[in-house]
């Protein structure tokens, strides 16, 4: 194996460990020697890697950055919608992705962060609103900012509740549910019809097998 | 003052200290060390009123069930809107009511207690529902336990943002953006524009003003 490509696997190793810890623990509990004991490899790679366990945290944050990237979709707001379903089942299997939202949620000493997360997935579906308001989708005169700020924030308490209540086993359910609430405030009456407010199934699993493939 | 009195005031001592540290740190990192230095109480007397920091936080969850308590009002609709409006007044001025949304949101070890807030909240909602649903303030057909829970999970991920980005100096604004997109799929389309979207602002200073007096 070249060095690089080592090195790649080694980043990779701690980011997947200090995921698994700050998802289990929160980040004021997590230690940078459990991490280390999890990766399997010594103090010095870690630290070649990461000066801090900030520094691994804020490095986590840019996979949530990366899993907002929405695939094209004709319905602008379908696209919306089939997010928020990925998202949701990513969190049931992803320790990665939910370590993110932890950091993202609790008011830990990491929190001043945690604005990052909001800004990506606010910034995301304002961009899709914007696309779906040209094509007619969105009720007249909607302020495409405060949407997708509300969007956001119901898809974060929705989670937060569904943690709390089954440990996010009901999570695309609530999803569904949140849609079915929401979408009045924001589509043309005639586009309700229109929109599937389920899981759309073969990309959530696709990408499931992707990750458990690229996790072996 | 009598031995009941002395006994009460310690109690509600040791609680407002332990609101502040867990509202600060979480529960996890909450010492009851730390507590008792902030109470100004001995050990002795902590553990006359609580035998461990877990009791302590179960019975400050005990405030938050007196905190859904809402006044009567003619339009039904009105009181769920008027009461979110005054936790997100009571959220920016009370530690109690900080900690126990802290503890009710982040999970920490004391997460399985976690369940009773949001209970409490939804039960209090769609018993409000319910009397809206008989006024015919409702869209026919509106199942009120999801609406309920709609309505609980919005607030949280509303609140959760607001103090990620503002420290909930925006939540009055965020919850009143919370009811504009709501409102279209919970009421009848008449409903909307009988709605009052602000805050009232009579109620809120007035108990602010209790709690400053029962504060000193």
């Amino acid at each position: 194996m070249a060095l690089q490509e080592r090195g790649i696997k080694s980043r990779n190793l701690i980011l997947r460990a200090a995921a698994e810890v700050f998802d289990e623990r929160g980040y004021d509990s997590a230690s940078t020697t459990e991490i280390l004991e999890r990766s399997g490899l010594t103090r010095g790679a870690l630290y070649h890697h990461f000066p801090s366990k900030e520094a691994i945290a804020v490095a986590l944050l840019t996979v949530h950055g990366e899993a907002v990237d929405v695939p094209a979709q004709a319905v602008k707001l379908q696209a919306v919608i089939d997010h928020t379903f990925d998202f949701a089942f990513r969190l049931q299997r992803d320790p990665v992705l939910r370590a993110c939202v932890r950091l993202a949620v609790e008011q830990t000493s990491f929190r001043r962060h945690a604005f990052t997360p909001y800004q990506q997935s606010s910034a995301a579906v304002e961009r899709l609103l914007g696309q779906a308001q040209e094509q007619g989708e969105l009720l007249p005169g909607l302020d495409l900012a405060e949407a997708a700020a509300m969007i956001t924030g119901t898809f974060t308490g929705i989670q937060v509740m569904s943690q709390v209540q089954t440990g996010r086993a009901d999570l695309p359910e609530r999803v569904g549910m949140m849609w079915r609430f929401l979408l009045p405030g924001l589509v043309n009456p005639g586009m309700i019809g229109r929109l599937r407010l389920t899981a759309d199934p073969a990309p959530a699993e696709l990408s499931g097998a992707v990750r458990e493939s690229a996790r072996s």
